[in-house]
């Protein structure tokens, strides 16, 4: 820890931190849910002294959906916008609540520093398999005809799918390609260097494709994990926080047999030891495969861990700790 | 021009240039203008050798409107969110598509130069007259039906404008406060300096209020001129470029004795002189109040003048100069 000073930390809030199960996602529900949020960064910075350099990203899997809605609603009105644009709007959006409450807090705690937030547009590959394979859910469950509304002219790639056995429920899915480069990163670094907290990479980037100079948005949403995961390793940051509503990592989660992994070893064999392979399908998939990735690429330490226990989860006692 | 090479310059383009009259308002025609409003960006940049720092305002009228719209459409399933939070969204929006517009352009012209796109948050006073008086239009102009849907709750403090004798047709006017502080103008100067072209302060800014440490969103809609001045001024800009869709400012424009103005000089009695207490007032009264506060607060040159003829304009060939 004797380099702390110049530790560049990059967490990853989730969106589904925003916007809590039952709730209808109000401005001010949402709101009151960032400024929990964002106390708890503030709390591990009070405990660190200030010292390190932060960056913030976030989901936008509830506010996205809702977004593609609106448009779609309007349509008699104003044309439709792409889902790609309503990543955009998703940014300006979550990335001013996060802005606003984080420097609130950090005025209330009489901490010197500036927030500022960013556009970021992130590059994927045209031929992902995802495209042809859209897996990632956006919004809350829709009722039948809501789906039409959502599916018709095809403009954005959607998948139905039921939810259980309920015929009256369904979720969308949309293509998920992987993040290969973000492309602000520089612009980024050099404001965390200039001192400022950066609000980057909203719902994991708005997803673009290069057509030589050409540059065209790709209707998708990408990972939010995985896209931090370029960032932090873009950026050269020393760690990588992945946020979520559960401890860490467990082994069999939720069966008799669950067991809590405390540290990983990225080692020769480490994946057939800890049986990650099972865990990189499930729901915590995402963000194993963003922790792995960002060691594999010379990140000194990668945490998944709750909002409630980040400053617990820093000092090492508490989340999964993912090391070379 | 011994001191050009570190001139900084605003260029603050409407947000009617991207929306034009009799179009819809398609991703692809709000695209396809963008890509013609930085084009003429870029042609000055090469005329100029690429030596000067720039930064990039816009406006939001017509975009703040729909998205106002399509909130109110939807609320049976998602709340309706507030009015500034619909300018973040159009930050989101204009500001991916005139970064990516820009980008391409000086990727095409090999200028080896990167944008980058931050949030904006100003400061309005909750005492402004204008809360009293809403005087800015947004929007296309509605139906009655249409005007009712948008009233109703009275979540945004609108107002109903009936457009001349037509009683079929309304706009709608909300609170145009002035710009105190642009709350970021740090953060978008140290990217300025760091060679970064920056676009920012999009549709005026994010209106919002302090009190104590707490900061509250407003709604409002700012003029993007006057906080175009409050950028230029807060980061030290040489040069503040208002762009329209005419060559300049006229007296008794569109009557048999117009005059076109070409210079202005700020001295002590050029109000009287110009007669342009009576510009104040019309339709192009925000610029000329920028471009006067700019030069009384410090800046070399505002200009006001059409996108069309901004190389022109900015070698002093064209467009309305105003000095001390």
């Amino acid at each position: 820890m004797s380099n702390s000073r110049t530790d560049l930390i990059v967490f990853a809030i989730g969106g589904n931190a925003l916007v809590r199960s039952g709730e209808k996602g109000t401005f001010e529900e949402q709101y009151h849910n960032v400024q929990v949020a964002v106390r708890q960064i503030v709390d591990f910075m009070k405990s660190d002294n200030n010292k390190n350099r932060i960056v913030l990203t976030h989901g936008n899997g509830p506010q996205v959906g809702a977004t593609l809605v609106r448009h779609r609603l309007a349509e008699e009105y104003y044309p439709a916008l792409p889902l790609y644009v309503c990543t955009a709007e998703t940014q300006g959006f979550i990335g001013y609540l996060i802005e606003q409450a984080l420097q609130d807090e950090l005025d209330r705690s009489k901490m010197n520093k500036h927030v500022t937030t960013l556009l970021t547009r992130v590059i994927v590959d045209s031929n992902d398999d995802a495209f042809q394979n859209p897996t990632k859910p956006i919004g809350e469950t829709f009722d039948n005809e809501m789906t039409e509304v959502l599916l018709r002219n095809e403009m954005v790639q959607l998948r139905k799918s039921r939810v259980g056995s309920d015929r009256t429920k369904y979720k969308l899915l949309v293509p998920s390609p992987k993040p290969i480069k973000i492309i602000n990163y520089e612009a980024i670094r050099s404001l965390v260097d200039a001192g400022f907290i950066v609000v980057a990479c909203g719902g994991g980037g708005i997803p673009v494709m290069k057509q030589n100079w050409k540059t065209l948005g790709v209707d998708a949403v990408i990972d939010k994990d995985l896209a931090s995961e370029r960032l932090a390793t873009s950026i050269g940051a020393s760690k990588l926080v992945l946020l979520t509503n559960v401890d860490g990592i467990y082994r069999n989660y939720g069966k008799k047999n669950q067991e809590f992994i405390h540290t990983v070893n990225i080692d020769m064999n480490f994946e057939q030891k800890l049986g990650l392979r099972d865990l990189e399908s499930g729901s915590i998939g995402p963000k194993v495969q963003a922790a792995i990735s960002f060691i594999r690429n010379g990140g000194k330490e990668a945490i998944v861990c709750s909002l409630q226990h980040l400053s617990d989860a820093l000092a090492g006692f508490s989340g999964t700790h993912f090391f070379r």
